[in-house]
C-alpha cells in the first residue's frame, strides 16, 4: 500500500478512471454496456482499494479472494479494473470485444483471474455461494467471495436460491454488492430504488443487509468493513446508484442500456479526462495451505456377472469408493440422495457431501464454484430435474468448468411415477453442450468404471442411471472407457446390428436371443458412451451387417439414434438406420408395460429387425 | 349446499375420508405419496367445503376457480378430492398409477379439471400466477386461483419469481396454501416449522401472509376467508402440518416419504374407517362471459424481395399484426422486448402485453397459465435464455400446453456480445420436447407467415430469430408452412445439396454462386421448418445429388444436421451427409469473423462441397 491509496480522494480518482476507461473501451468497440459500468464504479473502486485481497500477479494463489461479476454485462468496468490493477495494458483494454481479444463482450476465464463466465444473469451470485462453501468447508482458507450483482437480475429465482442457501449455511465469507441503478434494459425494475424493500427481502432470508448511497465512497468503505466484520451470516449491500453516473447525457436516463456513449470525448472531459492510476490491491494475509482430506484407499466396487443391480446404486457405491481413494472428490444432491444414491457417499464422507435441497440451479452453481478451486464435484438429482439447471450447465461450458453430473430415473422404465419424473430429453440437451461427455451404462460394473473416468474427464460429463435393476453382463475385469462400447453378442453371420444403451441393452439381448431361434443372427452393441460414441464399432457394424437399429428409452431426437447417425450418415452407400425410441407421451404403468407401449422392448426390437431385413 | 356441509364436524369427516382414500389408493398401487397427502387433507377439505367455486361437472366453465397442486406428488389427495366431489368413482380412484388409468403418478390434464401437469416442484405456483393474470387482465372474470404448495419446493427459485411477480402485479385473486409439514424426502427443510420466517419472506416480497395450524379446521376456514377478502395483494397461508397426520406409524416421522403405508388396514381403522361422503362444491357465482379484445383486422406485413430485414424485427411486426387480427393473441417478454421486438406488439396492444422482467421461468409459467384459459400466448427472450426455463417447457409438453416461444439472437452471428448470449443448443433442446415444432426462418416474409402458423399450431412451437439483417428472398405471395422448405436454387445438373437455415442460407447461396463459377451446380434448400422437417425435399435431394451437406449456426448435435440425418439415415445406399456446424467455443468478434472461425460461412461451405465431391 502506498500513502496515496486508501483515502477518499484517491478512490474518487480511481472511480472516475474506471468510468473513463469503461466509456473508452466500449466507444472503441462500438458496443457494450458503459452506463451499467459507471453506476458501479464507486463500489468497485473502494473494493479494490482497501477490501479485496487478491494477488492479480498470481491468479492461481489459492488464498486469493474471488470477485465475480454476476452482472457480466458490466465487463467494461471489470476490464477497466484489470487495467487499474496492472493486470492488462491500456492497449489490451482497447481490444475489448475484438476478435482474438481475451476481453470478450462478457467476462470468461480466458482472462485471469476470472473464475467463471457470466452474462446470463442470476448465475454469478449462486456460483459465489459455491465458492464460499468451498472456502469454508473444503479449502478451509479465510479467503472471501465478493459478488457484484445488478438489481435487474434479482428477479431471477436463482438469486433467491442463493440467498436461501447462503443463509442456511451461514456463509459469512460471502458479500454480495447490489448495484441498484433502478433501470433495466427497457424500464424500471419491479422494486426500483426501494432499498428498504430489498433489505427486508434479504433480512427475511437470513442475511445481514446494508443499504447505502452507492456513490458515497465513505459509506461504501464502512459497509464493506461491516460486511467483513459480520459473523455467522452473509452480508448484502444494496447500493443506490445511478446508471451512467457522472455524465449528464446518460446519467439516470432510460433508453441508455447496452450502447456506447454517443459523444465519448465529451463524456471523458466531463469525468475529468483520462487518468493513469494504478491501484495496489492487498495480497492475501494468510499463507495457509488448502485443506486436504484424508484418504483410505481401497478399490472400486465390482459385481459378479449375473447379479441384478440398479446402476443408480452402483453410482453411489462407486462414488463412495472414489471418495475413499481421492480427497478431492465431493458430492452434491438436490434432496433426493436416497434415490440417486449419493447418500452412500454422504454416509462415507459426510464432510464432503453438500445437501442442496430442491434447488437444482443452486446445486449446479455450487458445483461450478467448487471446481473453480479444483474440487472434483459430482452433482446428482433425477435426470429430469437437471433440465431445471440447463442454463447453468450451458454457462458452465463457457466457464470451461469441469463438472460431473449424474441423473437418475431415466426414461419410461421408471414406471408408475409418470412422465414428470422421466428424463426423456436429457441425452439430447446434454449432448448439445460444448465439449460434453454423455454416458449411459447398462450395468453396475460399467457404472463404477465410468464414475472413476468422469473424475479425470475435463469439461462437463453426464452419467445417466436407471431406477430399476439390470443384469450385470460386463465382467469386473473388462475395461470400460469413455468413447468405448461393448459388443454383447456377435457372429460372422450377423445380418443386423442393434445399438442399445442402459435399460434397452437387456431388451436387445432378449430380442437377439429370440431372433437367433428364428435363424436371424443379430449383433448387439452396448453404447454406454453416447458422446463420444464408439465410431469404430459403428463403422464396423455398418460394413458387416445389412441393417442398423438404435433403441433407446428417450425421445427420438438428440439421443443414441442421432449419435449413431452422426457416424453412419457420412458413409457413402451405408446400410439403413432404423430408430426405436419413445414417440408418444408416456403415462403411469409398470416398466414392462411402458416399454412395450413405447415400442422399445424386446418384442418391438425383434419386429423392427424382421421388418428391416424384409423378413 | 346441504345443511350437513359447511360445518366443522363435516369437514373433519371429509378430511379423514381424504386421508383414508389416499392411504387406500396408494396401498393398492404399491407406490405413491400418502403421507404428503395426509398433511394437507384438512386444508383441502375446508377449501372444497366452503371456499372453492368450481363446477366439477362442467370443467370447461370459464368462470370456474382453478386449483393447482404444485406439490403434484400429493396426487392421492388430489384424486381423493375428485372422488369426494363425485368427479370419479371409487373404482377409478383405485386404478391410481395403473397403466391406462387417467390417475397418473402425478396429475396431468388427462383427468379433468386438471389444468396442468405437476410433479416437477416449484412450477404449479408460478403457473398459478399466470392464471391469475389471465383472470384479472384477460378474461376479466372473478374466478380465483388456489395453489397448494409443499414446503420443500419453496427452495426452488421459481417460487420466488412467482412471489415477486404476483406482488408486483397485485394479484388478489391468487391464494397460495403452503403445507408446511417440515419433512422433505430425506430430511427436514432448511426452514423447518419456522412459520414466522416464512411469513417474513413472503411479506417482504409484498404478500399478505397468514400463519396457522394446518390441522385446525376453523383456523383454516378463517384464513381462507381472509385470503378472499384481502384486496390489492395476493395471500399466502403457511400452515403448520404433520406429514402422515392421523396415523401414528407415520405421523411426523422421517423416512416415510413416497411410500405406501405398511399396514393400510390399521391406518384406515385409526382414521375411523372408510367413509362415503360427497361434498357439494360451490359453483361460480358470476355468469359473466370472458372478456374479448376488439380487433381491427388488417394483413400480415410483407417485405419486398431484396430488402434487408432482421427476422427478429419481422417477428415483432408480424406479432403486432396478428394481434390486430385476433383478440386471443397475447405476448410476454423477459425484459428484452426491444431486442426480441415484442415491443412492437406491446406498443400496438399494451393491454395484452405482459412484461415478465428477467425471470424466464415465471415467463414460461405465465404463458402456460394463460393458455389454460385459451389465450394464444407468445413468449420471447434471447434464445440462449430460454434454456433457463427448459424444465418448464418440458413440463408444458406433459401439460399438453399450446405454447409459442420466440428466441432471438441465435448463434455466433450475433457477434460481439460473446457466447453467453449466443443460443447454440436451442434447436437441440427444443426438438427434444414432445410434439414440438422448431422453426428457423431465413427472412422476414417467412417469419411473418410462420408466426401466423404458430398461432394455430397445437403443442409447443419455437421460432428462432436472428439479430442481424438477412436478405428477403421469399416472395411475399409464396406460401410458407410448417413442415415445408424452400428450394432457393436448383438445376438438373446439381451435384450437391446444401441444407441451410437462418443466417446460413445467405452463406449457402453465396457458396453456390461461387461454385457455379467453377462449374459445380449446387442445390440450396432453406429448411425454415427444422421440426417437422421437409422429408420430401430431402429424399428428392438424396436421389438427385451425390452429396448432401447441412450448415447451421448451432452446435453439431441435435439441430439441422440431426434433423436431416433422421430422414436420410433410413435410406439404403443413400449419399453421404456432411455437417457444418459450430464446433469450437466462440468468442467475441464480428458476425463475419465468427462465422468464418466456426467454418459455417460461404467459403467453408464451398470447400466442404468440393471435398465432398472429391474435386
Amino acid at each position: 500500500m502506498t500513502d496515496r491509496q486508501r483515502n477518499t480522494p484517491f478512490r474518487h480518482e480511481l472511480a472516475q478512471q474506471l468510468r473513463v476507461d469503461s466509456v473508452r473501451c466500449s466507444a472503441k468497440a462500438g458496443s457494450g454496456h458503459p452506463t451499467s459500468s459507471m453506476s458501479a464504479a464507486d463500489l468497485m473502486a473502494v473494493l479494490l482499494d482497501g477490501h479485496l485481497r487478491l494477488d492479480y500477479a498470481e491468479p492461481e494463489n489459492p488464498r486469493n479472494d474471488h470477485l465475480i461479476f454476476s452482472k457480466g454485462h458490466a465487463s467494461p468496468l471489470y476490464y477497466s479494473m484489470l487495467k487499474a490493477v496492472g493486470a492488462i495494458t491500456d492497449d489490451e483494454l482497447l481490444s475489448f470485444r475484438r476478435f482474438g481479444s481475451r476481453l470478450e463482450g462478457h467476462p470468461t476465464p480466458r482472462i485471469p483471474p476470472t473464475d467463471v463466465a457470466t452474462g446470463s444473469l442470476g448465475q454469478g451470485m449462486p456460483i459465489g455461494v459455491g465458492l464460499a462453501l468451498a472456502g469454508r468447508d473444503l479449502d478451509q482458507l479465510p479467503y472471501r467471495i465478493w459478488v457484484l450483482c445488478g438489481d435487474s437480475e434479482l428477479a431471477e429465482g436463482s438469486i433467491w436460491e442463493g440467498f436461501e442457501h447462503a443463509a442456511y449455511a451461514g456463509l459469512d465469507n460471502l458479500t454480495v454488492i447490489v448495484d441498484v441503478n433502478r433501470l433495466g434494459q427497457t424500464r424500471e425494475t419491479m422494486v426500483g430504488w426501494d432499498l428498504d424493500r430489498y433489505a427486508a427481502m434479504a433480512t427475511a432470508f437470513g442475511w445481514h443487509a446494508i443499504t447505502l448511497d452507492g456513490h458515497d465512497l465513505d459509506a461504501i468503505d464502512a459497509a464493506l468493513s461491516e460486511a467483513t466484520a459480520t459473523k455467522g451470516k452473509p452480508t448484502v449491500l444494496f447500493a443506490r446508484t445511478m446508471k451512467g453516473r457522472g455524465v449528464a447525457a446518460v446519467e439516470n436516463q432510460p433508453g441508455k442500456h447496452g450502447k456506447p456513449l454517443t459523444d465519448p470525448d465529451q463524456a471523458i472531459a466531463e469525468l475529468g479526462g483520462e487518468r493513469d492510476l494504478t491501484v495496489e490491491v492487498a495480497r492475501p494475509a494468510s499463507d495457509a495451505q488448502p485443506h486436504e482430506f484424508a484418504t483410505s484407499g481401497g478399490e472400486l466396487p465390482t459385481w459378479a456377472v449375473g447379479e441384478s443391480v440398479a446402476t443408480r446404486e452402483a453410482y453411489g457405491e462407486a462414488l463412495a469408493a472414489l471418495g475413499a481413494q481421492r480427497g478431492d472428490v465431493v458430492a452434491l444432491d438436490g434432496e433426493v440422495s436416497n434415490s440417486t444414491h449419493s447418500d452412500l457417499f454422504a454416509k462415507a464422507h459426510p464432510e464432503r457431501y453438500f445437501e442442496m435441497f430442491i434447488a437444482e440451479q443452486q446445486m449446479i452453481a455450487a458445483a461450478v464454484g467448487m471446481q473453480v478451486r479444483g474440487w472434483t464435484a459430482f452433482a446428482s438429482t433425477f435426470a429430469a430435474f437437471l433440465s431445471r439447471a440447463y442454463d447453468f450447465v450451458r454457462m458452465a461450458a463457457i466457464s470451461r468448468a469441469n463438472l460431473r453430473l449424474c441423473g437418475s430415473h431415466a426414461g419410461v422404465s421408471i414406471g408408475e411415477d409418470g412422465p414428470s419424473q422421466m428424463a426423456l430429453e436429457d441425452m439430447a440437451s446434454l449432448r448439445a453442450v460444448h465439449g460434453s461427455t454423455v454416458l449411459h451404462p447398462s450395468d453396475a460394473n460399467q457404472t463404477a468404471q465410468l464414475v472413476a473416468a468422469m473424475a479425470d474427464r475435463p469439461g462437463i460429463s453426464y452419467l445417466r442411471t436407471l431406477r430399476g435393476k439390470t443384469e450385470v453382463r460386463t465382467p469386473p475385469d473388462e475395461p470400460v472407457h469413455i468413447g468405448g462400447s461393448r459388443t454383447v453378442r456377435q457372429a460372422a453371420a450377423d445380418r443386423a446390428t442393434v445399438f442399445a444403451c442402459g435399460v434397452t441393452v437387456d431388451e436387445a439381448v432378449a430380442a437377439a436371443a429370440k431372433l437367433a431361434e428364428e435363424g436371424i443372427a443379430v449383433r448387439v452393441v452396448d453404447c454406454y458412451s453416447v458422446k463420444p460414441i464408439d465410431a469404430v464399432a459403428i463403422r464396423r457394424a455398418a460394413m458387416d451387417t445389412e441393417v442398423l437399429l438404435t433403441v433407446e428409452d428417450h425421445w427420438p431426437e438428440g439421443g443414441l439414434g442421432d449419435a449413431v447417425a452422426e457416424v453412419v450418415s457420412p458413409i457413402t452407400g451405408g446400410p439403413p438406420l432404423i430408430r426405436l425410441a419413445v414417440r408418444e407421451m408416456p403415462t403411469s404403468g409398470t416398466p414392462a408395460e411402458l416399454m412395450a407401449a413405447a415400442g422399445i422392448d424386446a418384442d418391438a426390437i425383434a419386429d423392427a429387425v424382421r421388418r428391416g431385413l424384409g423378413s
